[in-house]
Protein backbone atom coordinates (compact mmCIF):
# COMPACT_ATOMS: atom_id res chain seq x y z
CA UNK A 1 0.00 0.00 0.00
CA UNK A 2 2.68 2.44 -0.88
CA UNK A 3 1.99 5.18 -3.64
CA UNK A 4 3.61 8.49 -4.53
CA UNK A 5 1.21 10.30 -2.52
CA UNK A 6 2.27 8.13 0.41
CA UNK A 7 5.85 8.68 0.01
CA UNK A 8 7.03 11.35 -2.53
CA UNK A 9 7.72 14.95 -2.05
CA UNK A 10 4.21 16.26 -3.65
CA UNK A 11 2.33 18.54 -1.93
CA UNK A 12 -1.21 16.65 -2.62
CA UNK A 13 -3.65 16.81 0.05
CA UNK A 14 -6.53 13.55 0.21
CA UNK A 15 -9.27 15.74 1.25
CA UNK A 16 -12.26 13.90 2.26
CA UNK A 17 -16.04 14.42 -0.11
CA UNK A 18 -16.37 17.80 1.98
CA UNK A 19 -13.18 18.85 0.73
CA UNK A 20 -11.71 18.95 4.36
CA UNK A 21 -8.39 17.46 5.76
CA UNK A 22 -7.85 17.20 9.70
CA UNK A 23 -5.47 19.67 10.95
CA UNK A 24 -4.09 18.87 14.26
CA UNK A 25 -2.30 21.49 16.32
CA UNK A 26 0.73 20.99 19.48
CA UNK A 27 2.25 23.83 21.00
CA UNK A 28 5.72 24.06 19.99
CA UNK A 29 7.22 24.85 23.44
CA UNK A 30 5.15 22.29 25.74
CA UNK A 31 3.98 19.08 23.10
CA UNK A 32 0.77 19.44 24.43
CA UNK A 33 -2.26 18.75 21.78
CA UNK A 34 -3.92 22.03 21.76
CA UNK A 35 -7.09 21.35 19.35
CA UNK A 36 -7.81 19.78 16.62
CA UNK A 37 -10.10 21.37 13.06
CA UNK A 38 -10.25 21.00 9.83
CA UNK A 39 -8.93 22.68 6.75
CA UNK A 40 -10.40 23.11 3.38
CA UNK A 41 -7.83 23.83 0.18
CA UNK A 42 -8.15 27.73 0.76
CA UNK A 43 -7.40 27.14 4.59
CA UNK A 44 -4.37 25.37 3.93
CA UNK A 45 -3.31 27.72 1.73
CA UNK A 46 -3.84 30.74 3.88
CA UNK A 47 -1.84 28.73 6.77
CA UNK A 48 0.74 28.26 4.27
CA UNK A 49 1.05 32.09 2.89
CA UNK A 50 0.38 33.91 6.09
CA UNK A 51 1.98 31.83 9.02
CA UNK A 52 -1.17 31.93 11.12
CA UNK A 53 -3.43 28.82 11.07
CA UNK A 54 -6.61 28.93 9.58
CA UNK A 55 -9.73 26.57 9.68
CA UNK A 56 -12.71 25.25 7.66
CA UNK A 57 -15.46 25.31 10.64
CA UNK A 58 -17.66 22.61 9.72
CA UNK A 59 -20.48 24.05 12.08
CA UNK A 60 -20.32 28.00 10.68
CA UNK A 61 -19.80 26.33 7.31
CA UNK A 62 -16.97 29.36 6.85
CA UNK A 63 -13.36 30.22 6.57
CA UNK A 64 -11.92 30.79 10.16
CA UNK A 65 -8.72 32.11 11.34
CA UNK A 66 -7.99 30.90 14.39
CA UNK A 67 -8.03 33.62 16.91
CA UNK A 68 -9.90 36.36 14.60
CA UNK A 69 -12.21 37.26 17.41
CA UNK A 70 -10.54 36.29 20.72
CA UNK A 71 -6.82 37.10 19.39
CA UNK A 72 -5.47 34.35 20.35
CA UNK A 73 -3.78 33.21 17.24
CA UNK A 74 -2.02 30.23 16.31
CA UNK A 75 1.65 31.01 14.79
CA UNK A 76 2.56 28.13 12.80
CA UNK A 77 6.09 26.89 13.77
CA UNK A 78 6.14 23.88 11.05
CA UNK A 79 3.50 22.33 9.24
CA UNK A 80 3.65 18.12 8.59
CA UNK A 81 1.55 16.03 6.58
CA UNK A 82 0.81 12.28 7.34
CA UNK A 83 1.83 9.43 5.10
CA UNK A 84 -1.55 9.20 3.14
CA UNK A 85 -2.11 12.85 3.29
CA UNK A 86 -5.07 13.52 4.78
CA UNK A 87 -4.02 15.43 7.73
CA UNK A 88 -1.31 17.58 8.91
CA UNK A 89 -0.11 18.66 12.10
CA UNK A 90 0.63 22.43 12.81
CA UNK A 91 3.33 22.99 15.41
CA UNK A 92 2.54 26.08 16.38
CA UNK A 93 3.50 29.37 19.07
CA UNK A 94 -0.26 30.31 20.53
CA UNK A 95 -0.79 33.42 21.32
CA UNK A 96 -3.68 32.50 24.48
CA UNK A 97 -5.82 29.78 25.17
CA UNK A 98 -6.58 27.61 22.39
CA UNK A 99 -9.85 26.12 23.35
CA UNK A 100 -13.03 28.32 23.35
CA UNK A 101 -13.55 27.37 26.39
CA UNK A 102 -10.72 29.50 28.24
CA UNK A 103 -8.38 26.58 28.41
CA UNK A 104 -4.83 26.30 27.20
CA UNK A 105 -6.19 23.31 25.49
CA UNK A 106 -9.13 21.51 24.22
CA UNK A 107 -8.20 18.68 25.65
CA UNK A 108 -7.88 19.32 28.89
CA UNK A 109 -10.09 16.42 30.80
CA UNK A 110 -8.21 12.77 31.62
CA UNK A 111 -10.42 9.76 30.35
CA UNK A 112 -10.70 7.44 33.46
CA UNK A 113 -12.58 4.52 34.41
CA UNK A 114 -14.87 6.51 35.79
CA UNK A 115 -15.49 9.31 33.88
CA UNK A 116 -13.25 12.28 32.87
CA UNK A 117 -11.06 14.20 34.98
CA UNK A 118 -9.91 17.73 34.94
CA UNK A 119 -5.82 17.87 33.90
CA UNK A 120 -3.94 20.14 35.85
CA UNK A 121 -0.74 20.30 33.48
CA UNK B 1 -21.48 27.71 23.66
CA UNK B 2 -21.14 25.78 26.45
CA UNK B 3 -23.07 22.90 28.01
CA UNK B 4 -22.35 19.94 29.81
CA UNK B 5 -20.75 18.01 27.02
CA UNK B 6 -18.06 20.82 26.99
CA UNK B 7 -17.22 21.21 30.54
CA UNK B 8 -18.54 18.20 32.61
CA UNK B 9 -17.05 15.21 33.84
CA UNK B 10 -19.15 12.24 32.54
CA UNK B 11 -17.34 10.72 29.37
CA UNK B 12 -20.20 11.61 26.37
CA UNK B 13 -18.61 10.79 22.93
CA UNK B 14 -19.88 12.87 19.70
CA UNK B 15 -20.02 10.39 17.46
CA UNK B 16 -20.36 11.49 13.53
CA UNK B 17 -22.70 9.90 11.41
CA UNK B 18 -20.61 6.94 10.50
CA UNK B 19 -20.30 6.40 14.60
CA UNK B 20 -16.62 7.50 15.12
CA UNK B 21 -14.69 10.07 17.15
CA UNK B 22 -11.01 11.29 15.72
CA UNK B 23 -8.05 9.79 17.69
CA UNK B 24 -4.47 11.23 17.46
CA UNK B 25 -2.01 9.16 19.29
CA UNK B 26 1.43 11.01 20.06
CA UNK B 27 4.48 9.20 22.08
CA UNK B 28 4.60 9.83 25.36
CA UNK B 29 8.20 9.80 25.51
CA UNK B 30 9.29 12.39 22.09
CA UNK B 31 5.57 14.10 22.37
CA UNK B 32 5.52 13.84 18.66
CA UNK B 33 2.27 13.40 16.89
CA UNK B 34 2.54 9.80 15.40
CA UNK B 35 -0.67 9.01 14.30
CA UNK B 36 -4.40 10.18 13.19
CA UNK B 37 -6.95 7.42 12.91
CA UNK B 38 -10.70 6.75 14.10
CA UNK B 39 -12.70 4.99 16.86
CA UNK B 40 -16.39 4.10 17.50
CA UNK B 41 -17.91 3.10 20.57
CA UNK B 42 -16.15 -0.47 20.52
CA UNK B 43 -12.82 1.10 19.49
CA UNK B 44 -13.20 3.31 22.55
CA UNK B 45 -14.13 0.63 25.22
CA UNK B 46 -11.38 -1.61 24.28
CA UNK B 47 -8.69 0.67 24.39
CA UNK B 48 -9.72 1.62 28.09
CA UNK B 49 -10.14 -1.76 28.38
CA UNK B 50 -7.37 -3.53 27.09
CA UNK B 51 -4.62 -0.77 27.27
CA UNK B 52 -3.93 -0.79 23.62
CA UNK B 53 -5.09 1.23 21.23
CA UNK B 54 -7.97 -0.68 18.88
CA UNK B 55 -9.28 2.17 16.05
CA UNK B 56 -11.87 1.35 13.58
CA UNK B 57 -10.34 1.03 10.06
CA UNK B 58 -12.67 3.21 7.30
CA UNK B 59 -10.68 1.66 4.84
CA UNK B 60 -11.38 -2.14 5.88
CA UNK B 61 -14.72 -1.29 7.10
CA UNK B 62 -13.40 -2.99 10.59
CA UNK B 63 -11.92 -2.75 14.57
CA UNK B 64 -8.04 -2.79 14.42
CA UNK B 65 -5.96 -3.49 16.86
CA UNK B 66 -3.12 -1.20 16.09
CA UNK B 67 0.04 -3.55 15.64
CA UNK B 68 -2.22 -6.80 15.20
CA UNK B 69 -0.29 -7.88 12.99
CA UNK B 70 3.29 -5.95 12.58
CA UNK B 71 3.09 -6.08 16.92
CA UNK B 72 3.63 -2.78 16.76
CA UNK B 73 0.97 -1.92 19.17
CA UNK B 74 0.17 1.27 20.93
CA UNK B 75 0.18 1.14 25.16
CA UNK B 76 -1.95 4.00 26.30
CA UNK B 77 -0.17 5.70 29.31
CA UNK B 78 -2.83 7.75 29.17
CA UNK B 79 -5.93 9.14 27.35
CA UNK B 80 -7.90 12.72 27.24
CA UNK B 81 -10.97 14.11 25.19
CA UNK B 82 -11.13 17.23 23.65
CA UNK B 83 -14.54 20.22 24.54
CA UNK B 84 -17.05 18.90 22.24
CA UNK B 85 -16.09 15.14 23.20
CA UNK B 86 -15.45 14.26 19.52
CA UNK B 87 -11.99 13.76 19.51
CA UNK B 88 -9.45 11.53 22.03
CA UNK B 89 -5.62 12.49 22.55
CA UNK B 90 -3.90 8.91 22.75
CA UNK B 91 -0.38 8.98 24.53
CA UNK B 92 0.91 6.50 24.21
CA UNK B 93 4.13 4.24 23.92
CA UNK B 94 4.89 2.80 20.56
CA UNK B 95 6.19 -1.11 20.04
CA UNK B 96 8.11 -0.03 17.22
CA UNK B 97 7.32 2.77 13.83
CA UNK B 98 3.33 3.73 13.64
CA UNK B 99 3.07 4.39 10.39
CA UNK B 100 3.08 1.85 7.81
CA UNK B 101 5.61 2.74 5.55
CA UNK B 102 8.26 1.89 8.58
CA UNK B 103 8.49 5.54 9.64
CA UNK B 104 8.12 6.32 13.37
CA UNK B 105 6.07 9.04 12.97
CA UNK B 106 3.04 8.93 10.08
CA UNK B 107 3.97 12.34 9.85
CA UNK B 108 7.30 11.91 8.41
CA UNK B 109 7.18 15.20 5.88
CA UNK B 110 7.56 18.91 6.11
CA UNK B 111 5.46 20.98 4.60
CA UNK B 112 7.83 23.45 2.62
CA UNK B 113 7.17 26.17 0.57
CA UNK B 114 8.10 23.76 -2.96
CA UNK B 115 6.21 20.76 -1.67
CA UNK B 116 7.22 18.46 0.81
CA UNK B 117 10.97 17.62 2.29
CA UNK B 118 11.38 14.23 4.43
CA UNK B 119 12.70 14.95 8.58
CA UNK B 120 14.85 13.97 9.91
CA UNK B 121 14.36 13.83 13.43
Amino acid sequence: MSSERETGLALDPKYDANGLITAVVTDAASGAVLMLAHMNAEALSLTQTSGFAHFWSRSRGRLWKKGETSGHVLHVVEMRIDCDQDAVWVIARPAGPACHTGETSCFYRRVTEDGLERVHD
